[in-house]
């Protein structure tokens, strides 16, 4: 069966999984042996690439690790954070939160810095924290939450906690491979992504860029065994293959996206296709009536969340399905405190998908016969003018 | 690009990841939205099937976990064993010494019964142990250990244990939807395998079934967020989706996996193709002067485990690359006490793949000048009789 005789799969506007392209998908095609030498190559150049993308070659070790995003974040807390430290979670969304999950089932010590659904953390306040705690010795902070979209100060923050002599760790699930992170400027432990965001693989593993002496200091603190990084990396030096079965297919088609990737400009040529993406999206959205939830210079050119119309019509449900009925498909909003909804712009999109996706929000207002997506000015009233 | 251009794979005689059918290989070609309606279908589909293949639907639930095999036993362990409980391990190979390791990391307390490299635990002494200590309220077997692929006596083991009045926890990996294991009748209370064994999709994630009210008591016990199982059950019913991103493209891979395994016959069918395998492996190395380690009593349907040749010109990296140049992966053996090689059954294998081991086998001594596979025979002469 060729591919052109498959059915059309919707369009995925979401945080990931995303609309792959091709040929990374032909990439699984092939089945590996894990052990093979042809496999240990394939490993070696996909640590190597995305140890590349933040500069960490001189510094950082790349740890792909199975499982999930998540799965990745846990691995690199229990791994790098010892036993007895105390760590300062920033969290204005789903993802910040799930990290003081994280350390609070693994029992390790957290103080959480909540700035709610979508205010950045400022670092003057983490700084103030830092300062009145000396035990504080971790800092960890996402760098865009994919709950709102907001993209954190990442900068400002990793300096402050620089400035202070403690440790930094990144959850830039959502940013890695499409906003500039360079690790040779940067002052982070960690930096944590995975297989199916801005590279546009798919997913099954995730991924640490780990400073070297930190992973190597870092011997027998885990709580997990296969959560254990110190021993996956070593286990890696050691023979060049995954410690556990690695997802084969997976990994075969990140190799194959991360060179699409290459030619297709790296980090700046994506970044410049998402940005694209971001500004048509929120340009036809607002003509719609649509208004996003966050001031300009924190949205992110990963996902814009905008406010649900203030029509006594709107159902969200109905809205989604109206859309998907057109061959694409966004995501319901996270928040706790507004309704929203998101549209994301990563993956495999270009101008055509972002127009075709204009055009079904607007054929599901006609279905659900409501005139535009204006909110409700008290919601807007409300808002935080940030 | 249709699969016939792609250059032809070598054959996978391992303990996975197998060579895998075409057609669950192009399930892999679609893109999907992890909470959308049609993937959580697909999920359904494969949790019932899995749970169908072990007869747990009256008794059991199906929790399929992100990562690989040792995943889904770690979390298996985690999520069940109480913080405080002790754990009966029954050793022979490397699988079962990685549950005592993962139980050591999270700190619960275990006793070793090791049996070796391949000699069975037996359900007496298992008796005895757990008599003698009645503290120990958890036993974990190894079904088939791949190590050696010995087939462990599940039956009788479980059989002493719910005797005792004690909890059995199986790493069914490689056993898993060939050999029968039917949860009507063995009192375990969980069985874990995973996804690129016996049902042959492509690794990615794993997968317990585990009685319904133990899971249900089991709460908070975890040592790892997303290795709770718990979590990850009630987020599936609750949700119908999977607790952070499942990898897609995986689990269809595995939801047509399942379909040609029914069309296959399901266990019986399965069992029968792989039990031909063994059968023609054997005799055929057999009559190349081999010796398969185990005597047939222990012997399993899934992977065999030969003595390396006598000859002092056997090296086995030649003899592996000899055999991979016709086409066939085989497998180091992983025993420490005498020296082996294994050679898998399971995947795609059928007559003429196993006829075409044998004869790059054949044509491998040929170029190590080496007149036949016959052991040393004071190597033979110090195997157990057993
Ligand atoms: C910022 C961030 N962190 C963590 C995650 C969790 O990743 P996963 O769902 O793969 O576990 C995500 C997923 O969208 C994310 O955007
Ligand atoms: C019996 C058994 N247990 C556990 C495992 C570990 O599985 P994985 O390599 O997927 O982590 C294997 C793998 O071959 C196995 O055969």
């Amino acid at each position: 069966m060729t591919q052109s005789a498959l059915p059309a799969d919707p369009w995925l506007l979401t945080p990931g999984p995303l609309s792959t392209a091709r040929a990374t998908r032909e990439a699984m095609l092939h089945d590996w042996g894990s052990w093979d030498a042809e496999f240990r190559t394939l490993t070696a150049g996909v640590r190597g690439a995305l140890l590349a993308i933040a500069h960490g070659e001189a510094s950082h070790v790349c740890v792909p690790v199975q499982g999930s995003g998540s799965f990745a974040v846990e691995a690199t807390l229990g791994t790098l954070i010892p036993r007895s430290a105390k760590t300062l979670v920033l969290a204005n969304g789903a993802y910040g939160k799930r990290i003081a999950e994280q350390l609070s089932v693994m029992g390790r010590a957290c103080e959480v810095l909540d700035t709610g659904d979508y205010l950045p953390p400022e670092p003057a306040e983490v700084e103030r924290r830092l300062r009145a705690d000396p035990e504080l010795g971790w800092v960890c902070v996402v760098h865009c939450e994919t709950s709102s979209g907001i993209l954190n100060p990442l900068a400002a923050i990793a300096e402050v906690v620089a400035r202070c002599g403690r440790e930094l760790i990144v959850d830039a699930m959502s940013s890695f491979a499409a906003l500039p992170l360079d690790l040779r400027e940067l002052p982070a432990a960690a930096l944590i992504a995975s297989a199916n965001k801005c590279i546009e693989g798919v997913p099954g593993f995730g991924f640490a860029l780990i400073r070297r002496e930190r992973l190597a200091a870092s011997a027998g603190q885990a709580h997990s065994l296969c959560l254990d990084l110190h021993a996956q990396w070593r286990y890696f030096e050691r023979s060049g293959q995954w410690r556990y079965t690695p997802p084969t297919h997976v990994v075969a088609a990140a190799a194959r996206a991360l060179e699409l990737y290459a030619q297709e400009g790296g980090q700046t040529g994506r970044l410049a296709r998402y940005t694209r993406n971001a500004e048509r999206l929120v340009a036809g959205m607002q003509a719609l009536g649509f208004r996003p939830l966050l001031a300009p210079r924190w949205r992110s050119p990963i996902i814009v969340s905008f406010l649900v119309p203030g029509s006594a019509r709107f159902d969200f449900e109905r809205f989604y399905l109206a859309i998907k009925a057109r061959g694409y498909v966004i995501y319901p909003g996270k928040l706790t405190s507004v309704d929203s909804f998101r549209i994301g712009v990563i993956g495999q999109l270009f101008d055509a998908q972002i127009d075709g996706v204009l055009a079904a929000v607007r054929s599901a207002l006609d279905e659900l016969d409501i005139a535009d997506g204006a909110p409700d000015p008290a919601v807007v009233a409300a808002q935080p003018a940030f």
